[in-house]
């Protein structure tokens, strides 16, 4: 009986491991992770912070013992130390049980996801001084809300994490503070559309320190954090949640002689195939082929871990699938403004040397004589003279995925944006206008000549 | 100097105008209207009689005025009464100055709009017995209610404007009855699906007869209707608003040798020429061109009537423009349930001859652990075999937009139901689900195997 390992038990790994079981009823599947927690929306933890999700029992998709009725084994606790391909081993620390194993795998799945950059500065062992990783790190730091009450928070780190966590500490009447070391927030959309995350921030009385603004160390006389310093001064904080930023986890699997690709992720190909036999990596740690750029980028995504995941296990399992690609979709909400992005930026596609035409146009979500009508701004992207649609940039207080869908949609069908004003939309007046908004900025395009 | 005319000033046929100035600043434009309003939004009349858009204003695109600065001349309230392509002209009724005159064209677009069925019942010229087509009918019906403060309602018909009109009496506290010949409301999407909006309006406190049941005459003592007369029964309202349908105005074309299609609009072909050298139509009284079908369809849409007119305007001002097709794209809401479809539903893959699969997802319209989640049902029809998506629909309290459009895109680039699942769709928990309902139902059906 053949016997897949998988090195991490959460969205590419127990993915993985479902679709595998799907496949083949009688593979062998056996799951280890460090944590405590198997198969969760990391992607909900910001909003269990802030209570807005009451139940983190609602976060688990599948609980261990559900995968038990499947006969995949998960084992929590359990840290790979290494791999050894040549003998077809892991080796394995169970934390719980204080012992170390090693165990042998037919096929070898590498879901180790991504570790969050640890800034090294003084003070970040003190009590009320975060990371936000993993469920075990939501749970303290909404323990610690719960026992000690902060009033002033520092975060550092203003990509998709920070702001989330900016409106969920808000969310809990902490007075928040974003402290960043580039001038612009959300660092994936083009300047002058993330300004106003800067205002809607400030709307909701979040401080902004950017702009050459790094936390230099975190200070706190009784062992409990109580300011920091940073390059403009002492900020009292008495929570700080860092939020630099993210890299694969790939500490097991470069030692092991697994190759990693050109951004520091593994290199797969589509079946999620390393360069060693019998050896897959999926989710956060792998790289992922970008569909405009036709290269590999490193993306870590719950979407993208999860397809991945999917793709390895029936592939491990003797199926077929073939991962698809990305087109560079993100989406994230603060407060009431949603920002949504797919594509390439202006800035990212003239750095890759297009020649571009851009048009930014404010509207509104739906038909603007309606009460509920919302503002709306669509700032597209495309390739001079052939008009190939290159990326969008959808800002807006309602309807924002619905465009960054359409287009996304558009990207992978590699529309034009001769092809976006033919789009057969739906309209109402609830829903939409006559001509969506990301159909008059292409119209408005064309008509400026490309 | 060349001159246009064009009959009908609304939706196509002011897109054509103001299309056909930007193209030809010398070309001569003037359009005749019947009515007393331009360029306004037909589908905001039912919001408007609910009070939910407050001011008629809001509904006017762009006015008479407007449209005179750019030199294009509007007649209001003067009605096209003959078409004489032979020589070039039409025979016009003022009926303001009431005074008959001919006026000669070079290019004439007919955009004239549908026209409501009107039901050879007694009783139809009652105070209170409406039928809702142009804003004067919905200034009538607001005035109406106003005046006489009606307080039961009997709607004939359950399709959109039914529907619409529903909800917004409601709204005005008028107890609501909708009274329809065939068991089904809102006949575009599929029979089972159907059945949710039956209780939704019961949830809000609508009556139904459906089945059979037909208004055989409306009756009022005093003038006034008091209640209406069904095959069921004796019914009381003291408002009655006729929406059983509407067939293409195409009263002046056809006599005037403007070749019909088989749907019975005017035939027209990508540029909106008829058969007739420089006689154009574009809207509601024209036919489109359906991708899935691969033949002209009857359509009656503000977003193709818009499309249409604007290629017409610039293929007359001698541009170069193409319309598209459609891809049977249409969305409404009744109070708290939004109601989308594209393609072809079931019932019309059946009829036309489709061998398909078919099946239906209940989900939520984002991450199901998050306290706003709302339901979301998808259905979709793909071809047995090629897995070639046929069409979707989709209902439920949120969300419904975002998946018609994408399903309305993926059918616009032919996608299958495996391009589906590759689709790089935005993912954060207020937004989605990590797969997309779209996804899930796609994947459903390719794991049963086509």
């Amino acid at each position: 009986m053949k016997r897949l390992v998988i090195i991490g038990a959460d969205a590419a790994g127990m993915s993985a491991a479902s679709e595998a079981r799907r496949a083949d009823p009688a593979l062998e599947i056996i799951a280890y992770d460090r944590g405590g927690y198997a198969s969760y929306s990391q992607c909900g933890l910001p909003y269990w912070i802030g209570g807005v999700v009451d139940d983190r029992e609602k976060l688990i998709a599948r609980t261990v013992a559900e995968f038990a009725k499947q006969t995949i084994t998960v084992n929590l606790h359990h840290e790979v130390t290494a791999i050894d391909p040549a003998r077809g081993e892991i080796h394995v620390h169970d934390r719980a049980g204080d012992r170390e194993f090693t165990t042998p795998y037919d096929a070898l799945l590498i879901a180790t996801g991504a570790t969050p950059v640890r800034p090294q500065v003084p003070g970040l062992d003190l009590d009320g001084v975060f990371v936000l990783d993993v469920m075990e790190d939501a749970l303290a730091i909404r323990e610690y809300i719960s026992r000690h009450a902060p009033r002033r928070a520092v975060i550092v780190g203003g990509g998709y994490i920070g702001l989330e966590l900016a409106e969920n500490l808000v969310e809990r009447g902490i007075e928040t503070r974003i402290v960043q070391r580039s001038d612009q927030l959300f660092g994936i959309i083009d300047r002058e559309l993330a300004e106003r995350i800067n205002t809607t921030l400030a709307g909701h009385g979040v401080n902004l320190d950017l702009c050459d603004t790094v936390v230099e160390s975190c200070v706190g006389a009784t062992g409990r954090v109580d300011h920091v310093h940073t390059a403009a001064g002492k900020l009292p904080a008495d929570l700080v949640i860092l939020a630099v930023g993210i890299l694969p986890a790939v500490s097991l699997a470069a030692p092991a002689g697994i190759a990693l690709g050109t951004t520091g992720a593994i290199a797969v190909d589509r079946q999620q195939r390393t360069n060693l036999s019998d050896h897959y990596a999926a989710g956060d740690c792998a790289e992922v082929w970008h569909r405009l750029l036709q290269r590999p980028v490193w993306a870590a995504l719950g979407t993208i871990a999860n397809k991945q995941g999917r793709v390895a296990g029936r592939v491990i399992a003797g199926g077929e699938a073939t991962y698809g690609d990305v087109v560079g979709t993100a989406i994230t909400r603060v407060f009431d403004l949603e920002i949504g992005r797919v594509g390439l930026t202006e800035r990212e596609a003239e750095a890759e040397g297009f020649d571009i035409v851009a048009a930014t146009l404010d509207s509104t979500d739906h038909a603007g004589y309606m009460p509920d009508a919302r503002d709306l701004t669509v700032k597209l992207v495309a390739e001079r003279g052939s008009g190939r649609l290159l990326g969008g940039q959808v800002l807006g207080q309602a309807g924002v995925a619905q465009r960054v869908d359409v287009l996304a949609t558009a990207l992978y069908a590699e529309l034009t944006l001769e092809g976006l004003t033919r789009l057969d939309l739906a309209y109402a007046p609830p829903f939409n206008s006559v001509y969506d908004p990301i159909q008059v900025a292409a119209t408005s395009l064309l008509r400026k000549g490309l």
